[in-house]
């Protein structure tokens, strides 16, 4: 009855996502345990675990070869980190933040301009027959922080409230600024240089505007708005109400920051920030909840289908390319390193600066979006980031990915015994 | 700078989303308080005020006219349908579900029969110049319960534990297996006659054995491997171990359910009624949570986009096309009927009857799906479901819908009084 079969197929989409979902929630916890057996934070398991998920083709399996390239899963995926972030930004305050702002922002800088350099001088150097348009935006591709993986890591080690989190948090969100700023530049440095043109400044100038009002003008209206939005939401007759809200809350934010040109997770972070318990005591004392208990489960659902999917993009056979691993391990010491001197960024304010510029290390998706757009963009009919470059930039945002995690768990430990 | 532009856009199709999804969270409370205030359960309200952001496009305001075919809202909306019957079915246990096995077997094959031979009685009465087979279609569109709904109501009002509850939720899910059993029927029947053959018996058999080998199957396994799973997900090391493995059973039973050609929420039903918190003490005791606990939050979530997104399809411009509101008035009629003579099978069981079958009443979205089947479906160059019965058929749907919740609220707390 092929009729029926079709209308069977037709009718609900949800049947191979759900499939999918369970296969990565059971292999995210099988991931987990086995990291955390050997002394290493979850997140490190559910990544390897997505490798192993991602390329069972190349062991003849393909049953699983969808779920890199599935968009719902990958949609579920992106509101799982935008969670995570909601999640870290509610255990701090702007208040928390702001006092952290100046160091947070010397971190961010060191750590943008230094892989920059560092990324424009060692492609200039091992790939000479390429144009300086492509050198400049493989250093770009080494500015911004991914922060999810970071974020993560310091949930698991319960350190989201330490001076050197909030240190991390917000240079990677100053970073992200400062990525989409650079990459908006370079972008269009090359796209004029393409058409034989200049970039005018006034376009860099109001990338610039529009990202510092953002963050700006969230945080101070968010400020004034949040408490009055919670005293009307505690006069709603319904059940949890507070958890709605809230979530609507760190929605809408992400939807702005994403409107602006940001990343939504930036929006996400901010709206975690400026939530506060005091804001909704009406709604907490009625719900016997907070809000970080409420959004627990939630991320608990969607954060590891994120990091599983992660590790199903590694594609292992990118490796194999002649100069991939090379130019790879190059740039890797360059993006590991350049990240290491923005710790440097916090020298004299009593905090751990090697356990900062560790945090500061992965790329993750961040990087795997400026490697795509280099990828898309051509100068004079050839691509600045060819398939070898692409791939070796992958490697990169792979390894710092995973690198991260156990050495910021060994950094932070280090940090914690009595000095 | 268009280039970037177009990378933002392209690099995060979630932002869209999560506008919606904040929309629409914030428009579910709102339209839940107002008809709690009006003495309704929730339900009620979202899928009204739903209708209000469905038809904005009417007032011309057109901004929010992607949500009712948006892709990605949809899938949140059918994860949300299996949350919610899932988290139905873990309120009851397959014990508890047997007991009122054959009562609720009585009544679904009454609120079968009735609506399906009294839809194709009107049609031929009204519609005489339509073939048989249009009949016969509209009378199978009559058939399926749409649980979500009854289901939602019923957990407002804190009675899925009540043995009506028990039997419309049992009868339900009996109707969905014979709903697609007569899907599969009358599509084949009419397949056929529109090549001029036959349908084998054996095609109707293999169905019929397929579903019913799933429902015994998925319960007899399900009750013995529940409690193994849980044993070695409490080996693992990490936290939130309960929910995952909980939610990967349920979306793994959704799937099976899906793949067999039932719909996937008779599977996450399935998986809710096997999981008993017996199974998962150990867990139970190292979280410090029951499943029902953690899977609430992402209930409140999900499960109000369901709803609220139902809402918005439905099109007020369909009542304008002539002879639509009549036809669809004698089917509603009909509809209702069928239904409330079903809870006659459950008489002599010391149940409220009435309160059973108004629960019985919604068609929801598998009418909608039937519907659209035979919109598609045409025999000798005709569709057997033309734009007109289209639309009488969709307004049936939602008014069933509609009238559910206040009538089985009325109906629950008649009951409820000292008899």
């Amino acid at each position: 009855m092929p009729a029926l079969a079709s209308g069977a197929e037709h009718q609900d989409p949800s049947i191979p996502v759900v499939a999918a979902l369970a296969v990565m929630l059971l292999f995210a916890k099988l991931g987990g345990d086995l990291a955390v057996r050997v002394g290493q934070p979850p997140v490190l398991g559910e990544l390897l675990v997505g490798v192993l998920l991602g390329n069972l083709t190349l062991l003849g399996f393909d049953a699983l070869a969808g779920l890199r390239t599935d968009v719902f899963v990958d949609m579920f995926a992106r509101v799982g980190v935008i969670i995570l972030l909601f999640e870290v930004g509610l255990e701090s305050t702007v208040a928390q933040m702001l006092k952290v702002g100046v160091t947070a922002l010397l971190v961010a800088c060191v750590g943008v301009v230094t892989p920059m350099a560092l990324g424009y001088l060692v492609t200039r150097w091992l790939v000479p027959d390429a144009s300086p348009w492509v050198a400049l935006f493989v250093g770009a591709t080494l500015t911004a922080t991914s922060v999810g993986i970071t974020a993560r890591v310091l949930k698991d080690l319960e350190k989201s409230q330490t001076g050197e989190a909030r240190v991390i948090l917000g240079a990677a969100v100053i970073d992200d600024v400062l990525g989409l700023v650079i990459l908006a530049v370079v972008t269009g440095l090359i796209a004029a240089a393409d058409q034989g043109t200049h970039l005018a400044a006034s376009a860099v100038a109001l990338i610039l505007v529009k990202a510092v009002g953002f963050l700006v003008g969230a945080l101070v209206l968010g400020v004034w708005l949040s408490p009055r939005l919670f005293t009307l939401a505690s006069r709603l007759r319904v059940r949890t109400v507070l958890l709605s809200v809230g979530l609507a809350f760190c929605f809408g934010l992400s939807w702005l920051a994403g409107v602006i040109g940001l990343a939504p997770i930036v929006g996400a972070f901010a709206a975690g920030l400026i939530l506060e318990d005091v804001h909704y005591r009406d709604l907490r004392d009625r719900e016997k909840h907070t809000l970080e208990e409420l959004v627990q489960p939630i991320s608990s659902f969607l954060v590891p289908i994120f990091f599983v999917l992660m590790g199903t993009r590694t594609d292992l056979t990118a490796f194999a390319a002649p100069g991939v691993l090379g130019f790879a391990a190059v740039l890797l010491v360059v993006a590991i390193a350049g990240k290491l001197v923005a710790g440097l960024g916090a020298v004299g304010k009593k905090l751990d600066t090697w356990a900062i510029g560790v945090g500061m290390v992965p790329r993750g998706e961040v990087g795997l979006i400026f490697a795509g757009i280099g990828h898309e963009l051509t100068v004079q009919g050839e691509r600045v980031v060819n398939d070898r470059l692409f791939s070796a930039l992958v490697l990169m945002v792979i390894v710092t990915t995973m690198v991260t995690p156990p050495f910021l768990k060994l950094a932070l430990a280090r940090g914690a015994k009595p000095a």
